[in-house]
């Protein structure tokens, strides 16, 4: 079955770099951006690198949000709020969205370490509270750094899911679990994404700490294989 | 060099954990309670088990405290500020604390995949508020679920370690990495602790929701070799 992916965002590096391993998965994605020329600039950078003819192109976040069964939320934390109020009346009914943002202080100028309190909880919730009923939300990839994303090696790392509904949380194990490395993890319900946004400032603390760049987390003593890295 | 670890609130599993851990590994350890004589019996109990004359017995919180060069916080979260005031007039000058708690819902009756809000930021910054000047705190421990610990197999699971004095930290690391399979992980600042303390309950959700009973955690790009498990 078709099916078409958005990546609402999709310019930043975490954006781009999701839609550059979506489609040599063999997805069709489409990248949305505030501005339609950029949204398409980067999409044809992602297309050169993936090889030739890959299925992605450029829009505007509505138009892109619009044409999307699953859409992937990548803005930085400030544009949050903004861009799904402005998303509300573009959605079709079913559309999957699975939010990666992650609160960070830093997004309004604080410390690199440190998150926001979000109202909601977690930036997953608030994204629950401002679409439409009928687009169930699940959260996911908030701790898959950016510079792990832009390049074929296999990333060590699980992706946490959290969602209230089965077919959102089955859709974003699916998708996490393309990127090879990756092991989709139950999260339970969205409100434990507060969890889970927040590692992700812990690993920007142990990248500090330890002058890497590629933090990442694996959960241990789970009956599950955790996939080949 | 002798030195001698408090184990507050180690009647509990996770402090008679650690205790059996640390006196595996040849540290002098007083199990602290508030009832000396349950203290002496659990102490008792874990020197059987880790074999005749280990260098552990048992005595009131407060006596514990008294005599530690190095204490380690193993109470359930309702008890944690009351403990840290009662003990305020006997922490000897440099005695470290070693705050393993998490204001985990369950304890107060809520969910066992929630949290409690505390004003502090974290049970590790409360218990900062609650010490004299000059008992420097760290945090440590809260991912290691007390099921592991009462054994000698190896833990797959890092232990983050964050604190604002670097003698804390070390000396957390240092008895971390005395327990096989553990990597220590410097976690930075303190407040850092509000994340870590998060985890756990988040390790909870994973062991409820794949029928484990000693999730862990590690974390993976770093430049510092994992130990054997």
């Amino acid at each position: 079955m078709s099916r078409t992916i958005a990546i609402l965002g999709g310019t930043g590096p975490e954006g781009s770099g999701l839609a550059y391993r979506l489609v040599r998965a063999g997805e069709t994605v489409i990248l949305g951006s505030r501005d339609a020329v950029r949204a398409q600039e980067a999409a044809q950078r992602i297309s050169a690198k993936a090889g030739l003819n890959v299925p992605i192109r450029g829009a505007e976040n509505s138009q892109a949000a619009a044409e999307a069964d699953i859409a992937i939320l990548t803005v930085p934390f400030p544009g949050h709020a903004a861009l799904l109020k402005q998303l509300k009346p573009y959605w079709k009914p079913g559309t999957i969205l699975i939010d990666t943002t992650v609160p960070l202080a830093v997004s309004i100028g604080g410390a690199a370490t440190q998150t926001l309190g979000v109202w909601a909880g977690s930036a997953a919730e608030q994204a629950a509270q401002l679409v439409p009923a009928g687009v169930p939300v699940a959260a996911a990839f908030q701790n898959l750094g950016a510079s792990k994303l832009m390049s074929d090696d296999p990333v060590d790392c699980d992706v946490v899911v959290c969602s209230n509904d089965d077919r959102a949380r089955q859709v974003a194990c699916e998708l996490a679990e393309k990127i090879p490395g990756v092991r989709a993890l139950n999260g339970g319900k969205l409100e434990n994404a507060r969890i889970v946004e927040q590692v992700t400032a812990l690993l920007i603390t142990l990248n500090m700490r330890y002058k890497a760049t590629g933090a990442g987390v694996r959960f241990t003593g789970l009956p599950i294989p955790k996939p080949r890295t």
